[in-house]
C-alpha cells in the first residue's frame, strides 16, 4: 500500500474537516486520535473517501503509515496540549520529520517550539488556518511559517486543499518560525475590527433609524452587491434575516449582546503595542467586546446615566444609507491599513521578510475576512510592496478621499445622537492624524520638557533644546 | 554620630533631588554613587543641608552609616542596572534590610525582584515617585508597594518628604510587591491620555479657530481657574506663553511635533489588554504619540491625501470655547474612569486589595496629574469604594450628564473639520457603550456562531443556542 502523504492528529470538528478535505483532494492521509473511538467513527463516516484515509490506532502505526520526511498536522486545543502532544510524538519521529501546529497558537509559543526543535533534526511549522469549520472542509486560507524546506514538503498537499480565488490557491509560505501564526493573529485582529464596524453600523440602523432586523438585512444585502462585497457582509445579511424557530421573530433580536473572545484580538493589540504601531481599530473592537461582556454593569449604568437624549438627525435617508456604506468602506481601509502596518513592523522585528502582496492575496478567499476589497489590496501592494502605508497607495488614497467625507458625516451624526461608534471614529482619528504633516505633539513635547526636562527638537533645526520656562521648574 | 535614617544610591538629578528633599525635612541620609566625584560634588553643593547628609565613598561605609533595618533607595536607570546594583549591594546587607527601587520600573520586574528576595531575609519595596525633578526636590507623590512591615520602617521619612494636599501627605502603602509600581504605571497612562486630550483641544484652537499660541495660552489660563484647575492645564498655559529666546516668537510653534515615550503608557495599555479592561483613552494617547513620531510619513501622507477640506463650523465662538472646556472635563472623566477600572481589575488579579480612595488622594498633589478633579474622585471613591465604575458614582454621573453634550458637539465639529480627536472620541465611545444596556454585540455573536459555531445565549433565557442558519454553514 502506498504510504500516506501526510498525517493528522486530533479528529475534532476542525481536524476531521481538514482531514476530509485533504483526502477529497486526492491525498492519502493517516489519521490518529487520542481516543480510538473518534478515529473509528471518523473513518466509518468517511464514505467514498475511505480509500484515501489510513485510520491508525497507535502512534507507531500512524508514523509508519506516512511517507518520510513526515508532515504531521496537530489540530488540538491550543496551549499546553500541543506541547504534550509534541513530546509524545517526538520519540517516534525521524530526521526531517515535520510537526505542524494548525491551531490558533500564540506566535510566541510557535517561535519557542520551533527553536526547541532546532537541534533535534526535526522541524516545526506553525500554520494559521482560517475559514472556520466550513473553510477547513472545503477550502481554508492557510498561512505557513517554518523553514523553506519543510514548506516544500507540504506545498503540494496544502495547495490542493486551500481555497481558490479565481483559481489562485490561498496558501503561502510567509517566513520562518512564527510568521504564519503571527499573520493569522493579525488576520483575526482585523476580523475583530471588521465585525465591530459592522456592528456599529447595525446599531445606527437599529437604534438611530429604528429599522427592523429584516430591513437592516436588506441594506446589507444591497451592500454585498457593491464595493463592500465580502463574506462578513454576506453573513450579516443572513443572520439578520434568520427567524427564531421558537418565536418566529428575527433570531438576532433574541441573541444576548455579550460577545466572547478567544485571545487573538487581544494578542494583536498587545503585539502592536509592543512594537509601537497604532492599531486603534483593533483596540476599539477588543474594548467593545469587553464592554459588551459587562452586561450587568451596562444595565446598571443605563439606569444611572440614562441613554443619551440626542436623536439621529438625517435630512435624507437614502443619502444617509449611501453614507453608511461609504463610511464602512472607509473605516475598513483604516483597520486594514493598521493591520498591515503592524505586520510590516513585525516583519522587521522578527526578520521574517513578510510578503505583503502575498498575504493580501491568500486572504481573498477561504478566510473570514475574504472579500473583493482584499483583491484591491493585493493589487495595491503588488504595485508598491514597500509602501509605508496602504492609505498612501494611489488606489487607496483615492478611496480614502472618496469615502472619508461620508465617514465624517456618519461619525458626527452618531456621536451627536449618542450611538457608540468607537471603531468608526478610530479610523477617522487615524486618517486625520496620519495625513497631517504638522501635528500637535509640539505641545506635548513642551509639557514633557517643562515637568521632566526631556528636551525637544526644533523645527528650524537649531540645536536640541529645553524651553525658557524660567520659573517654571521652580514654581 | 547618630546613624542615618535611610540611604540612597544614585545621585543623578532625580536621586540628588530626592536626597536633598529627605535631608531638608530633617532626616539624616547616607548617599552613595558609583562614581565618587558625583558624591563629592553633591555634598559640596548641599550647603546648609550638609549636616543631614553622610556622603559615602564605599558600599561598606554607606551600609554601616544607616540604622538597621536599613532602607536603601536605589534611584538609577530602570532595567538591568537595578538588578546589577541589587546584586552588588546584597552581600553587605543584613536581615530585614530593605532595597527600594524608586525608578520607573515595570511592575513585573518589581514582582520578580520581590519574589527573588523572599528567602534571603532581605525585602524589597517598589516605589513609584511622580512629580518629575521638581516633585522629587520639594514634594512628590509616592506610591509604595512591599510588605507592611517594610512600609512601617519608611513611613515616617516618606511622609515627611511627600507633597501635601491641604496638609494631607501624598504617600501611601498600596499593597504587596508590585502594587506601587503598577499604580505608578497607570498614573502615567492616565497622564498620557490627559496630555493627549489637551493637545487635541489645542489643535482645535490652533487649526480650527486659527488662534495664536498666546491667545490659546489665555484660554488655558482661564480654564485653570475653573473646574479644569490642574498642574497640566497650568503648565499648558505657561508653555504656550513662553517666548523663544532666539526668534522672540512663541517657542511652542518652533518645537518639533514628534512626541517621545518611555514605556509606561505602553505598559498601561498592554496590562489593560492582558486583563480585558478597556483603556481606549490611554491607547489613543499612545497611538497619537506613535503617529507623531512618524513625522516624515505624515508629511508624505499630507502630500498624497491632502488635509481634509472641512472647516470648523462654529456659530458662537464664546459658546464653543465653553463647550471645549466641558469637553475636556468630560473626556478626562472617561480616561480616569478607565484607569481606575484597570487598577480595580489588577487588584483582583494580583491580590493587592488596592485602596481606590487612597490612590486618588495621593494623586491630588505632587504628581503630574495633580488636580482639583482628583479631590472630587477621592470624595466619590471614599463614599463608594466598591463602585463598579467612577462614572456611575452620583457626583461623576452628574458631571457626565452635564458635560457629555459639549463633548458630542466638539467631537462632531472636529470630525467634520478633519481635526484629529482620537482621545476625545474614545471617551464618548466609552460612555455611549458603557451606558447602553442593550448593545449591538448580538450581531457579533450571530456572526461568530454562523462561521465558527461558537454558540450564543438568548435574552429570554432559553437554553444556549446555535442559530437556524440552515444552509449557512454549507454555503
Amino acid at each position: 500500500m502506498a504510504q500516506a502523504e501526510i498525517g493528522l492528529i486530533g479528529l475534532g470538528v476542525m481536524g476531521s474537516n481538514l482531514a476530509l478535505n485533504i483526502a477529497e483532494k486526492g491525498n492519502k492521509i493517516a489519521v490518529f486520535n487520542r481516543t480510538v473511538e473518534a478515529t473509528r467513527k471518523f473513518y466509518a463516516e468517511a464514505g467514498d473517501l475511505q480509500g484515501q484515509i489510513v485510520p491508525c490506532e497507535t502512534i507507531e502505526e500512524f508514523v509508519a503509515a506516512i511517507r518520510p520526511p513526515r508532515p504531521i498536522i496537530i489540530m488540538i486545543k491550543a496551549g499546553d496540549p500541543v506541547d504534550q502532544q509534541m513530546e509524545l510524538l517526538k520519540p517516534y519521529l525521524e530526521k526531517n520529520d515535520i510537526m505542524i501546529d494548525a491551531g490558533n497558537a500564540n506566535f510566541r509559543d510557535t517561535m519557542r517550539r520551533f527553536d526547541n526543535l532546532k537541534d533535534s533534526g526535526l522541524t516545526f511549522i506553525g500554520m494559521g488556518v482560517s475559514g472556520g469549520e466550513e473553510g477547513a472542509r472545503h477550502g481554508p486560507s492557510i498561512m505557513v511559517g517554518g523553514t523553506e524546506d519543510s514548506w516544500k514538503r507540504v506545498e503540494k498537499v496544502l495547495t490542493s486543499i486551500a481555497a481558490k480565488y479565481n483559481d489562485d490557491p490561498c496558501v503561502a509560505w510567509l517566513g520562518e518560525n512564527g510568521a504564519g501564526h503571527f499573520v493569522k493573529t493579525i488576520h483575526n485582529g482585523i476580523e475583530y475590527a471588521d465585525m465591530q464596524m459592522i456592528a456599529e453600523i447595525y446599531g445606527i440602523l437599529r437604534d438611530g433609524l429604528k429599522m427592523s432586523a429584516t430591513e437592516i438585512s436588506e441594506v446589507f444585502g444591497t451592500w454585498n452587491k457593491g464595493r463592500l462585497n465580502s463574506y462578513l457582509i454576506e453573513i450579516t445579511e443572513k443572520v439578520l434575516k434568520a427567524a427564531d424557530p421558537i418565536t418566529g421573530g428575527p433570531i438576532v433580536d433574541l441573541i444576548l449582546d455579550k460577545a466572547g473572545q478567544k485571545g487573538t484580538g487581544k494578542w494583536s493589540a498587545i503585539e502592536a503595542q509592543n512594537m509601537g504601531v497604532p492599531a486603534t481599530g483593533i483596540e476599539a473592537a477588543v474594548a467593545a467586546r469587553s464592554i459588551s461582556s459587562m452586561k450587568e454593569e451596562r444595565e446598571a449604568a443605563e439606569k444611572v446615566l440614562g441613554l443619551p437624549d440626542g436623536e439621529l438627525k438625517i435630512a435624507d435617508k437614502a443619502a444617509f444609507l449611501k453614507d453608511l456604506e461609504s463610511a464602512l468602506l472607509a473605516s475598513k481601509i483604516g483597520a486594514y491599513a493598521q493591520g498591515f502596518a503592524v505586520m510590516s513592523a513585525a516583519s522587521k522585528e522578527f526578520g521574517w521578510n513578510l510578503p505583503m502582496p502575498t498575504i493580501a492575496r491568500i486572504w481573498r478567499a477561504g478566510c473570514i475576512i475574504r472579500s473583493q476589497f482584499l483583491d484591491e489590496i493585493t493589487t495595491a501592494f503588488t504595485k508598491d510592496p514597500d509602501v509605508a502605508n496602504l492609505i498612501v497607495t494611489p488606489a487607496f488614497a483615492t478611496m480614502v478621499k472618496e469615502t472619508d467625507g461620508a465617514l465624517r458625516r456618519v461619525v458626527s451624526a452618531a456621536v451627536l445622537a449618542g450611538l457608540p461608534v468607537p471603531a468608526l471614529a478610530s479610523a477617522l482619528g487615524y486618517f486625520d492624524s496620519y495625513r497631517r504633516g504638522r501635528g500637535t505633539a509640539n505641545v506635548i513635547q513642551a509639557q514633557r520638557d517643562f515637568f521632566g526636562a526631556h528636551g525637544f527638537d526644533r523645527v528650524d533645526g537649531k540645536a536640541a533644546h529645553h524651553g525658557p520656562w524660567g520659573s517654571g521648574l521652580n514654581a
